[in-house]
């Protein structure tokens, strides 16, 4: 049988794998499930043919894999792999496979409700009904309410910006995307400018990747070009967006915002994002979690018996698009 | 052309019907935009032959039809005919259209929305960083956390249950469904026993008529029979829950809920509802409000069009299915 070894943090082990899990990895692979290598210094490589990773990976560097000659693949069981393959990996021709495509899942899950409940205005109307215990006047306080033929922008048509324009269809909104890499919108969605989307979205939903320019891609000129009482939904990264810029926007109440992840995270203690009933702030929790991390697994597992079946990856990592990806 | 009156509290006339709604109106019926009726008694009726009906119109009984010798049809611009429809309507052969269907839609949207976000727990850890100002250990909190293989229990196949299950089919979520009216499970949920369906969910939303015999369906016994931290969704009707037994089960943090409506509505001031961190309670929101009410004037305009064309209407209320929908 393939020789595998299990290489992570030690805290994700039992998340990610519980009995089920583990009996199935057993019966695919040679592994010790019991060993969870966060360093690879001394441990013995030699007949190592896959190697299981997850959030705490060391870098696999041309150290480690001159003392894994038999190193053929890395299956990823989280999103990311920019943080432990590096190109020694890619030269010396390892197979990547990643769980990426179904950490989008609950990102975009988490996605689609906050546009629905910012839509009808949920969170700030329920904050109306539990301060006065009377019925709220809502539609004087919030005179655009509604999901219908709203405005949704989508920035980035990464895979989680691609899954939640996929489950708008289902709704009667206007979705609008941009996005340096399409040439074209689709059935979906509207292809326009930043700019443009800043302008006309009731609601603009961050899925751009953390690159050196995309630093700030919403800085406070940007921010000042959305529409009065529009609602901002960051659940890609903090540093996408100028937190102070932001913050003047939410306090000053003439933005709304729905944000799972800030730069610094978590936010300072007394920060004042945290008690604004035009905010829902949540610590970087759209992503899977829970139980959603055995979704990961499940995928995982399916990639290992492609792999020992001398199948290619369902879900192979592709190095020529990794400058662009999260 | 057609004669038309709109009958119904006249708060809601600008509400559904805007500028454009005004102009395709007095396109399709010689009609009065500006004469909102709320009572028969000092209005002629004799030349109307069709009444466009909201919230607050009275009932359309003997005496009125009487008047209205050339009433034919009538287009309700809201849900329920329930109030105004009398049986004299349907002795008549006096043809009924509603936007029922469409008011089903935000009803769904909220629901899948609330569902995404209680499998999460989205609400409860967002309360939890906000109180602590750091990262909450949402797993110690929440070992069932997550929108993964859950069991989502939806009682009552009505519009908008059936449409909450077609909704859910785009998530990796076990559903169940329990009505009285249904003989097979569908290829969206399996049918099971009302008692089965609430000690085998995570999450139960409630989409059952109000009507004598579904009164307090969730009694405090069923609501005991509810697993340990599951969520009770009611955006259907408050008297469909026993209030008091559902308070005592909330109070002690054994369930959280999400409740759009109660018995009574709204809850008197000081109720312990309004300030639990495991209940969203909302003033009755989830169906058409604000945008979402041009909704229903859309299709009830394609309706008043077909009728002035001589064609059937698109969504005729049928009164033999009356006794048992909302």
């Amino acid at each position: 049988m393939t020789h595998a070894l299990l290489a992570m943090n030690p805290v994700h082990r039992d998340p990610l794998f519980g009995p089920a899990e583990i009996a199935r990895l057993t019966s695919l692979v040679t592994v010790d499930p019991a060993l969870v290598v966060q360093d690879f210094t001394d441990i013995s490589l030699e007949q190592v043919e896959v190697l299981i990773t997850s959030w705490g990976c060391p870098p696999i560097d041309r150290r480690v894999l001159d003392r894994a000659p038999r190193l053929r693949a890395v299956v990823h069981v989280a999103g990311s792999v920019k943080h432990h393959i590096t190109d020694a990996c890619w030269e010396r021709g390892i197979a990547v496979s990643s769980t990426a495509a179904d950490n989008a899942i609950p990102v975009a899950e988490y996605t689609v409700a906050a546009i629905l409940f910012a839509g009808k205005r949920v969170l700030p109307i329920a904050d109306l009904y539990r301060r006065h215990q009377a019925v709220p006047d809502w539609t004087a306080a919030f005179p655009d309410l509604g999901n219908y033929r709203r405005t949704v922008g989508i920035v980035g048509a990464s895979a989680i910006g691609r899954r939640v324009m996929h489950l708008l269809r289902r709704f009667d909104l206007d979705v609008l995307v941009a996005d340096p890499y399409l040439h074209t919108g689709t059935a979906e969605a509207a292809l326009v400018t930043l700019e443009d989307l800043l302008e006309r979205s009731d609601i603009v939903s961050l899925h751009a990747p953390e690159l050196p320019e995309t630093r700030h891609l919403l800085n406070r000129e940007r921010l000042a070009r959305m529409r009065n009482s529009a609602t901002l939904i960051n659940t890609a990264r903090g540093s996408l967006v100028d937190l102070d810029a932001l913050t003047a926007e939410l306090v000053s109440g003439r933005l709304h915002a729905v944000i799972d992840v800030t730069d610094p995270e978590p936010l300072p203690p007394g920060h004042p994002l945290y008690d604004l009933p035009n905010v829902l702030l949540t610590p970087h929790i759209a992503g899977s979690i829970g139980g959603e991390l055995r979704r990961l697994t499940r995928t995982a597992l399916d990639e290992l018996e492609r792999f020992t079946q001398g199948r290619p990856f369902a879900h192979p990592v592709n190095p020529a698009l990794l400058h662009r990806s999260a």
